[in-house]
C-alpha cells in the first residue's frame, strides 16, 4: 500500500497533468515507432545506366516492405485509437497501471523490428510468425491494460461507460490478436490467405 | 452509430484533453518526420591526404541532398501550419474525424523516404514523380482533413470562421498539390524549371 | 540571483506552462531514447536456402542484443517513474533545476549507445564496465536532481511529502546504481552472477 | 492583414493552447535532435582475440566524437533553455512568428548532420567551419525570433520585461554566435584553443 500512499501526497494541482503526462509520455512512443517504421525501407540508389524499366523494378522490389510498412502503420494506428479511447476515461493512476501501460509499449517499441525483419523476408515461416506473435502480444497487453482500467475495483474510473459498450470495445480489442492468430493457423495451408488476413479488421 | 455514442460517455472533464491529445500526437509525428529528412544525408568521410578542393568537392555533391532537405522541410512546415490552422477551431472529435487525420499522418511519415529516393537521385523521373506523388497525397488528404472540420453537419466547429476565409484557406491548401503536379507535367519540357516550381509557394 | 528574477518576470498565467513544459520536453527525450534501443537490433536477412534451423540460429544470435535492449527498456522505464513521481511535486522552477535536469537527460541519451556497445559484445569486460557507468550516472544525476528539488531551501516544492517517504523514494533511487555498481564489482568473479544482478531491481 | 485576422477567427477557448501547441512542436523537435545526435556514433565491434589494450584503443579513437556530441548537446541545451525562456512571455501569436521560429527549428535540425560531419574529421578546416557556421546560424536566428517577440509593436507580449533584463537576455543570446565565430577566426592560428574556445560559453 505504502507506494499508492506516496501517490496521494502528490501536489493535488498537479495531479490532472500526472495522468496526462502519463498518456503524453506513450503517444510520444507511438509516434516515434510509427515514424521509425518507414526508416527501415531503404532508398534505392539509381546507377548510371539503368533504363525506366530497371528502375521501376527496383521499386517494384520494394512492396513486401511497404505491405509490412502500411500493416504495421495499421496495427499502430488501430492501438493508439484504443489507448486514445481507453485513456478517455481514466482519472487516477497507480503503479500498476503506469507498469500495465510499460508493457504494452514495450511490445509498440518491438514493432519497428519485427516489420523489418517481416518485410525483408516475406516468404519465410518464422519471420511471419515472429511478427505476428509481436502483435498478437500487443493485443494481449492492450487487453489486460483495458481491463484493469475498467475494473470498478482498481479505481481508476470515476464515469463507467454502460456495460454493453465496455464489452463490445474489449471484444473488438481481442480482435486484432485472434485476426492474427488466425493468420499464423492457416499459414500452413495457403500463404496467400494468411497475408491478407489482416484485411479481416475493417 | 454505436462508436459515436461511445465516444459520449467520455469523462466530461478529459473532453477537451482527447482533443489535445489528437493534436499533440500529430505534433510527434511531425516532429519526428522533420527531423528524420536530415538522417538520410550521411555526413562525408575525409580520407587521409584530401585536398581542400577535394573536401569542398565532397560538399558540393551533397547540394542536391541539401536541395531536397529544405524542400522536404518547407512542405512538413507548410503541412504543420495548415494543421495547426486548422485545429485551432476544432472544439468536438468523431472517430471519421481521427480517421482522416491518420491518412494524413500516412503520408507525412512517407516523406523522410521519398525525401531520400528523390534527393539521391535528382536526374531520374520515377523518383521525381514518387516524390511530387508523394506530396499531392499529402495535399489531397490535408484537403479531406479540412473539408471535413469545417462542414457544418459533422458538428466538428462551434465557431465557424467566415465562408471568405474558408474558401481562402481550402484554395490555398490545395495549391500545394498543384503547384507538385504542374511540377510533373512540365518535367519532360524543362527539369530545371520543374525542380524550380515549388517557389510558386510563396 | 539575476537570472531567477528574470524567470519572476514571467506571464504569470504562463507560469504552470512553464514547468510542464520541462517535464514533457524530458518526456520526449524518455520516449525517443527508449525508441532507439530497438534500431541498434538489425532485423537479420534470410539468405536463398537457408533451412528453418539457421534462420532460427540468425534469431538465437540476437538473443544477447535482446536481453540488452530489455535490460536497457527497464532502467530507462523506471527512470522515468522516478521522474514522474519526483515531479508530481513541483510547483516551481530554477535555473538550477534545468540544469540538474539536462544532467540527467544527458546520461539518457548516451543510453542506445551504451545499450549497443554493450549487448554487442556481451562477453568483454570494457563494453560491460561502460554500459554499467552509464546507468550508474543515471542513478547518480537522478539523485541530485531528486535531492534538489526535495531540499525546502530551493523552494521547488510547496506540498512536501512526509519525510518517511522522502527517505524510502531517495533509498530506491540510489538502489539502481548500487546493483549496477554490485554488477561491476562481482563480474571477476562470475559474469554469469553480474549480468543476472539486475534482477534484484525487483 | 487578412491572415492575422482569420487567426482572430479561432474559437477563443482554444487560443491558448494554440500558443502551447508552437512549443510544444518546437520541443519535439529539439528533443529528437538532442537524442539523434548519439546515433551518430557507432558502437565499436570487438573482434576475437582483441587485447583490452585494442578495446580500449577502439574508445579512444571514439574520443572527438563525444567531444562533438557533448559540445553539440549543450549547444541545442542553451538554445532550449532561451526558447524556453522567450516563449514564457509568449501571451499571442502572428504567422511572422511561427515562420522565425520554423527559420530556428530549421538549423537545430540541421545539428546532428554537422556536429556528425565535424566530429568525425576534427582536424580539418572544412567540418570546423560548417559546424561553427551551424551553430551561428541558430544563434542568429534565435536572436531574431527573441527580438520580435519583445519588439512591442508586435504585440506578442503582455508583461513586457524590464530594459535592462530584456538587453541581459538578448546579449547572452548574440554571445554563443559570437563565441563560435571567434573560434573560427583563431582555428588558423591555433587549432587547440579554436576547439576549447566554446569554454567560454559558462
Amino acid at each position: 500500500m505504502s507506494k499508492e500512499h506516496f501517490l496521494e501526497q502528490h501536489d493535488p494541482e498537479r495531479k490532472d497533468f500526472q495522468i496526462d503526462r502519463i498518456i503524453l509520455f506513450s503517444d510520444a512512443v507511438f509516434a516515434i515507432a510509427i515514424t521509425l517504421l518507414v526508416i527501415e525501407i531503404k532508398a534505392p540508389e539509381i546507377l548510371k545506366g539503368f533504363t525506366p524499366d530497371q528502375i521501376l523494378e527496383q521499386l517494384y522490389e520494394l512492396v513486401p516492405k511497404f505491405w509490412g510498412f502500411f500493416l504495421s502503420f495499421l496495427v499502430i494506428a488501430l492501438n493508439w485509437r484504443s489507448h486514445h479511447r481507453t485513456f478517455g476515461f481514466v482519472n487516477h493512476y497507480t503503479n500498476r497501471l503506469i507498469l500495465l501501460n510499460f508493457f504494452f509499449l514495450f511490445t509498440l517499441v518491438l514493432m519497428p523490428f519485427s516489420s523489418a525483419y517481416y518485410s525483408e523476408n516475406t516468404r519465410y515461416n518464422v519471420p511471419y510468425y515472429f511478427y505476428n506473435i509481436n502483435i498478437i502480444l500487443t493485443g494481449i497487453t492492450n487487453y489486460a491494460l483495458i481491463k484493469y482500467v475498467f475494473n470498478p475495483k482498481n479505481g481508476i474510473v470515476e464515469h463507467q461507460p454502460t456495460i454493453i459498450f465496455k464489452k463490445l470495445f474489449m471484444a473488438r480489442t481481442i480482435a486484432i490478436p485472434i485476426i492474427f492468430l488466425f493468420g499464423i493457423l492457416i499459414w500452413p495451408l495457403s500463404r496467400m490467405y494468411a497475408q491478407m488476413s489482416p484485411i479481416l479488421i475493417w
